[in-house]
């Protein structure tokens, strides 16, 4: 008998008959003999129904106030569930985050969990029950209830495997587990068997969305065994683990790409000392994320740098920049848009010296130029311009021995929530 | 400055527009100098819609889960409505039951207030906020969610007014206050400015669905000073308090009656010891209230019964009475439906012997017979055919000289919760 965490997104429990099903499924989990907590997101579009509501009245709601408005969608997806379990004929009871135990700093909207007291689940469980626990939210000290950003029920997940110590922590999306590129750029992308933390986290980090990579840092920090499946099918999945064996000859275990990448480049900087801290702890403070960076090298006393903000952001950057141009003189700020960040993701890259030299040739021989580079030891970025971005990444993916010809993707949009 | 609790029921926060009109209501409270502390019921049909998505699933939901869903209707009209009072320029913080500190007794669907324990809302309202909480909801002990049935959220604002020992609570309605009866029925029913909790109580058990009984209770029971008024207007309202001071010659205030009726009538019932303990202790163990009992004298040892039910009751309490037919023996039971009972209230009645007789007389001079009478203190019901229903009304209206010729009707559906 083992203890299983299963989360099912939003789109898993859409309709009466996707209920029904993922029911079903928990309960075949539970009749192998298993202890079972679920963690569940909002169905379908409530989320976004709700911050309709919200704006019809208001284009500025208080943090805390959205807090307490969307987490009755998971609430509400917790009880269905509990009541089609119940309807099949198994005891579940319904937790909302507070009443799970999980406990979260005093932020609303993007709070993280610094806590979880599980006795009720535990509760739960020794009565014999299926513990279904509302995803994304959580409650302060004080008793305010708060939610946990994008990708919260990934990371409720797994911080509940952590706090149970569950044997497996099971991510259902509608995707077969984590593939070597998006399939549906790649026709022949292939699915992982298995992948280490780290390089989960950079594949989640640069784009690939099915799962936040929070969730991966907690599985990572409490070692949680963590694995993504689909919740259409019986396949395997990808399992997620501390030191994923190489599969022999693979040194590249994933391609993905970030088109929500805007490049601000401010040329001639006065070189004083500083520069850099000035410019970008400015940026820091208006909870601007910066990504890549480079500076290019200084003649006459001056430099240019350029660095990759996200598009959301980008107005917001240039203010900044034109706002520190007191402080740190320069002749001009540009932007640029219509780009794409490509990155090959392989924890054995940091052997092979020439993995990322592959990669530029592979990106000039489609014609392409690479405005911006960086790496890391299991991973190297490149911003290119967005189009033809299908062929570089069907390029690179044949480069480093990616295809294959059984893959098979499940269609449809991925769960974020 | 006084301390006030409002309550606004479903209808009056149904739409966008109706919200910003009961947040700028609340406004206009706070800026008369008071302090305040809002209930609100679910939005408009949220309920409704909420119970649809549980019958897609099953048929008989755990009452537990059943709790867990409806409560979040009332979350996200509190969230909403502090938003809109925050867009406003205010300072409004939302509670759900359990952060307003109401404690239940251990019972989902329909349980009672244990105790109130509004710490956070007396913070709240120190820091200058007005205080929005929830309605119908609270938790239990072990801090599970619970609902306090129909009427509930009439019952939280009174219950929280007593704990907060508020100067005034207020029930926000869509009507201008207590009517001497239905508007719909008698065109010139006045709107009555006082009336005492007992009243108040028989004509909210008898059908007059603006304020539920329980709610009045509790009123009655902690000294509430309770109105209710209209929403839709300044209008003064009715005020509900221990002792009404009794209009000149005024003897009964009201009329009720309640459509909600059927008759059970047991026919030759042997009359052995403690036949009527057994029938009705069985109806009360199903939980079926019972209403009029009627025993006509006994003949050759054998009684007749009748008794009144609502009709959703009637087809389980012939049940019943058909399995107790063993312990019980009887000749027959038959059951009788379009009925009505009729009831005129007044606190005055029971100095008044000649009040009842008149009831009587006017009734039968409609060519109506009268099938079943109660009395108590201060009413006396009359079940009779449900036609010609408004001519009675009519009829008694006009005899107990309530008639006005200058009450207005402010029409719509009239909220229960």
């Amino acid at each position: 008998m083992s203890l299983f965490v299963m989360k099912f997104g939003g789109s898993s429990v859409g309709t009466t008959e996707r209920m029904q099903r993922v029911a079903r499924r928990i309960i075949d989990k539970k009749l192998q003999g298993h202890r079972v907590v679920v963690v569940v997101s909002a169905m379908g579009d409530t989320t976004d129904d709700l911050i309709d509501k919200s704006k019809e009245l208001t284009d500025n709601p208080p943090a805390r106030e959205m807090d307490m408005l969307l987490t009755t969608g998971e609430q509400i997806s917790v009880a269905l569930l509990a009541m089609t379990i119940h309807k099949l004929g198994h005891e579940a009871r319904s937790f909302t985050g507070w009443q799970a135990g999980i406990v979260t700093e005093s932020v609303h909207g993007k709070a993280r969990i610094s806590e979880i007291t599980p006795t009720r689940l535990h509760a739960a469980l020794d009565a014999g029950a299926i513990a279904i626990v509302a995803g994304f939210q959580g409650m302060t000290e004080d008793g305010e209830i708060t939610t946990l950003g994008r990708g919260g029920s990934d990371t409720t997940a797994v911080a509940l495997a952590a706090a149970i110590r569950a044997d497996v922590c099971e991510i259902y999306t509608d995707v077969d587990g984590i593939y070597s590129t998006d399939p549906r750029v790649v026709a022949n992308a292939r699915k992982l068997d298995v992948i280490s933390y780290d390089e989960m986290l950079e594949l989640a980090h640069l784009g690939a969305a099915v799962l936040h990579p929070r969730a991966v840092e907690y599985a990572k920090h409490y070692n949680v065994h963590l694995v993504v499946r689909s919740s259409f099918n019986q396949n395997e999945g990808t399992l997620v683990r501390e030191e994923a064996a190489m599969e022999q000859g693979v040194v590249v275990s994933g391609i993905a790409f970030d088109k929500n990448v805007a490049r601000i480049s401010i040329v001639g900087v006065a070189d004083i000392p500083g520069v850099l801290a000035k410019i970008f702890g400015a940026l820091a403070d208006e909870s601007i994320d910066v990504d890549i960076i480079v500076q290019s090298g200084i003649s006459n006393g001056k430099a240019d740098f350029s660095f990759t903000v996200s598009l959301a952001d980008r107005a917001r950057a240039l203010g900044v920049i034109e706002r520190v141009r007191e402080e740190v003189p320069y002749d001009e700020a540009t932007f640029e848009e219509n780009l794409v960040k490509v990155s090959i993701v392989g924890a054995g890259m940091v052997s092979n010296p020439g993995v990322a030299a592959k990669m530029f040739d592979v990106i000039s021989k489609t014609g392409v130029s690479i405005k911006m580079v960086s790496t890391s030891e299991i991973k190297c970025s490149c911003v290119i311009a967005a189009e033809p971005l299908n062929e570089v990444v069907r390029a690179l993916h044949t480069a480093y021995g990616l295809d294959t010809a059984d893959a098979a993707f499940v269609g449809g949009p991925q769960d974020r929530r």
